[in-house]
């Protein structure tokens, strides 16, 4: 299968189950059950939850074997947008060129949508099979890590805290580990812990993760300050614009351009192991990571 | 041991606990682990855990059975009360006394500290050792939906819904089963569960819940009317004057008064099959319902 037909087709796969596991949008309360959906299914690429699966797969799991931890990845992915782009946080009316949860729904509801699919997430991941080597409890400890104060929220809560101040570069890489590289490395453990990966096999799946994220995350902050708005299609340099410390503004251009080389080899290599079966998230990481940067 | 050493000692329990199982107030980045603490111990007289303590007990389990679940459902009461009190919210300024999380850390890291405490209730029900009849999976499951989009968030939000308007009996009892019994019942049913409660106890318990959490909230609802703010230890009328609607505002003085005895009576029912090992149950309600009303 071509990337874009693999692609296409995990998507629809992710996308039906979403739809299958939410409350319908009928369902009293209505509003709240729209909120979720409105944004659980405002355009996402399902970058998470597609990692997941393929993760799975490499370790010889079938894709449906994940569909529970990766619908349970995207609702908390989806609920941190929520919560962050409300007025409190970073104050964003637009998200994907669509108004995000509290422009379309008031803050009050936004919060609680958020709430909402925090919560299912660990409906979802607690519906999931357990495996011989990974429990429930296994499982949903290793997304309240992820998602916990510790990382997603701790990355939130420095980024709030370090606006319009000067941020050190360890700052930084603290910041995009919690924020980006962190759930996303849960996606793609919790995919291998799904298929019932051996232990040798998640820790280079966690390789990959951190290795990918970051570098994902650097390649992002520097696309941010050498492209056109047009070919990003969201504003450049809204990073500099609203004082947000980024790896070129830390790092300068050259040594950013340098490490996100430097992580995505990273990435590559931690997938030897795999071999040929890794031939998917190799395609996965370029497919992300490729870009004139 | 007397009804009141016995909450005391409850209590201190669960104080310990919680303190043990949160992450320390220095943990980085400090600010969210000190608002997580800030409200957690902010003077809450643990009313569902020591619920959930008392139903392990009454099962046969130890109180140390259910120290996990007792802490998951005090962390999501908590969670509650600082998103219900923000100012998208109900804009609450003080509770028992003390300033709200947003007044004290501001809207942003209120919103994300809520975010922590639900988060890390389900990382200590994933803690708790799964017993015969209840499975992590099971234990998780009947927190989700408590917490979820059909109970807790549904109240809040058809209490958000209703502001200023007429509310009618139906949607006033779905408002109190919501926001406060559903909760309540489960912070029981998992207490019973800890101590691998028979499908029929668990029954029992979840009857006992049903009645006791509306019973305390019709009683409140009274109370608030009928009391002089100084008897109460808070601003009497605060419902009235916020326009929210209220039993005896929906159904009258007489009628609430009618429903609060039965409900009361329907609460000491449920508990028979469990003979005199449902005595400090019986004595817990007592103690929430027995008030001048």
């Amino acid at each position: 299968m071509l990337l874009n037909e693999y692609l296409a087709s995990r998507q629809r796969l992710v996308d039906r189950a979403l739809d299958d596991f939410l409350p319908r949008a009928t369902t009293k309360p209505a509003t709240i059950h729209k909120a979720m959906r409105y944004s659980l299914f405002a355009g996402g690429k399902r970058l998470r939850p597609i990692l997941c699966l393929a993760a799975a797969e490499a370790c010889g799991g079938s894709p449906e074997s994940a569909l529970h931890a990766a619908c349970a990845v995207e609702c908390v992915h989806t609920y941190s947008l929520i919560h962050d782009d409300l007025p409190c946080m970073d104050n964003d009316d637009f998200r994907r060129g669509k108004p995000t949860s509290h422009k379309v729904f008031g803050e009050g509801l936004a919060v609680l949508a958020g709430d909402a699919l925090l919560t299912i997430a660990f409906e979802l991941l607690a519906q999931a099979t357990p495996r011989a080597r990974y429990s429930t409890g296994a499982l949903i400890r290793e997304l309240t890590t992820a998602a916990g104060s510790r990382w997603l929220i701790a990355g939130q809560v420095i980024d709030l805290e370090s606006e319009g101040k000067k941020v050190s570069g360890r700052e930084l890489q603290f910041i995009h580990k919690a924020k980006t590289a962190a759930l996303l490395t849960t996606s793609i453990r919790l995919g291998g812990m799904s298929a019932n990966s051996t232990a040798p096999r998640l820790q280079s799946l966690n390789d990959f993760g951190q290795a990918l994220g970051l570098a994902f995350q650097v390649i992002d902050d520097i696309l941010d300050v050498t492209q056109t708005s047009e070919k990003l299609g969201k504003s450049a340099g809204k990073d500099a614009a609203a004082q947000k410390a980024t790896y070129p503004s830390v790092f300068g251009l050259d040594r950013s351009r340098k490490e996100a080389r430097q992580l995505t080899n990273n990435a590559h290599a931690a997938l030897a192991p795999f071999g040929k079966n890794g031939a998917r998230l190799h395609e996965l990481a370029d497919h992300l990571l490729v870009r004139e940067y």
